[in-house]
């Protein structure tokens, strides 16, 4: 019950069958997620998103499962529910391990709690971290 | 001119004083970076966040340079300046390279995005996501 | 289930039954829906809120409409997932079309994702910016 | 350098003089800060907004000190640097000791930290919590 | 001092020369603000990017000055300062009158008060809310 | 059905265990909530954690309601559900009256309202704020 209709494949315009057709053979799998699904609603959006979004997660100069975990980190300090259990199952997916995992989230809540220490202190950046 | 006055070496209480010692011996430098200045007001603080630092981000089942990028990614969600410009400079010096960055702030701003668009969606987790 | 209990008509205050009272009269329904019956267990509270709203979201320099969707876009970026319904529901209410319900999250998801990039760039402010 | 220009006592409304005039005597002091003055352009809003601080703020069933800590607390999260510096200062004019400060921000640093974890492990709510 | 150097033209790679010479044309001006001479160190990146902030950004189901108010609201409750600058200054430059930009910060506050107010009271969402 | 399983009694690792039993000493009850048990896994984490939190949360220069009520007002401000539920029922248990709630909800709101009303307007700190 998001805000918008999640739409059943019978419902897809073109277009979003279209990406629905790509997203089924990148991932093997018949499954579409609801995000994909609510998407569907915006034809011209859904096809910029997931074209940007293969080229953005694909492998280069960091592994998929590096760019996993940074999703995590982001979607996690956003309080995204949904996308911090879409790309932990991602992670899970392209290999991370149960004590990886512990680490990551170690390293985000030790973010956190720098991130709000900092703040509270008002401390001005040192120049010798400036580019 | 943060909300505390950063404290120099001669005004440090001796148990900052021990925990710039370990700073200044573990990062191989004489330099002490302002947020610890800051800390410094709070002896068990600074010690209890210092020792606990160390251990989340040394090597383990995530290498340094991949918990420095998550650090960043969360600094990043939370608007921390300091942070990321800390943390950025600290990846650096751990070897991320020009197309790594980039490439982490890709990731970064496609979190970000799809965080945006799933929230205001209001997309429910699908069940196949939980643990 | 709420931090605190839902309060039924029969248990309002003199003051928030008559706030309950102008509200169903300036939405013409006798629905209220669950925020204020959270909200009245704070007889001023809800008072000041209420007639704070109403001037607010009223018809002025800029719409009813764009009002609710400014409000859907905070809502957003803050994760409040009651809000963001509601204030969908809302601006549905008072015309928001599909077309425009998408682009409103396009631009939404855009803003995040360029928030994200430029605070992790560490971007200064252009002068010309500057009131 | 907001992104509006800050008003000189000179060039306010008399709605906003008025307001300038009871933070003045309220405070003891013919200082005014910055935010007011950006906030003078709106004469309704620096009128409904000063009216409604006055009450929030005031002594009641906690004391001010206690409000100006909170008032911290919600900012850092949000970090909103110049209500951090404001509220800090607030909070010592009240008489926030440097123990009770480095304690609020060591509050702070924790509950930033288990936010991170508790919204990373996707923990749900136990039903002994609800109200 | 950002987090990468700000490139000149004179630097630019092929890529990202070809998006300043589109940003100019449409823009009506030489000036290049300093986000994209940060951006250009991802010639893929700017590409992406400019392509499709044209198109969400563009005249369609909702008008350009609304958009971009709506990319303040975010951009204000993400905290990113130089978002808030450039795209209060693009409202501007695109029609918003003072009396708009002042109903503006009214309905953003009044969103960030009510999002408080309802995540601090754990409110459910109604069923009526949702699509 | 969280991103890890929530661990029962029987599965703990002996470092958890001991955690375990030392939750419930100090709380004076048999219940663990699902936080701890999702916190299990990371037998080193749990320990740091609860550690740490212990000292934090301890009656010192502030009295542990007034921390309680800064934990819900961080939690609030990062959207975190399920650590606002939970430190609203440990502030009730530690005294918090409703008065105190309301006022403290009406605090956080104020606080969210002139945070972003102060970013939107990007006030720059007055100098006499400064330490």
């Amino acid at each position: 019950m998001a805000t918008v209709r999640l739409l059943p494949d019978a419902e897809l315009s073109p277009e979003a069958a279209e990406v629905f057709g790509e997203i089924r053979a990148l991932r093997g799998t018949d499954y579409v997620n609801n995000f994909w699904r609510a998407m569907a609603h915006d034809p011209k959006g859904i096809r910029a998103l997931w074209d940007r979004l293969k080229v953005v997660m694909a492998p280069g100069a960091l592994d998929p499962l590096t760019k996993e975990m940074v999703y995590v980190a982001v979607s996690t300090a956003n309080g995204c529910e949904y996308c911090i259990h879409s790309h932990t199952a991602a992670a899970r997916g392209k290999g991370m391990t149960p004590a990886q995992h512990a680490e990551l989230l170690a390293v985000i809540g030790m973010a956190m709690q720098t991130n709000g220490l900092v703040q509270g202190l008002g401390v001005e950046v040192d120049s010798v971290f400036r580019a």
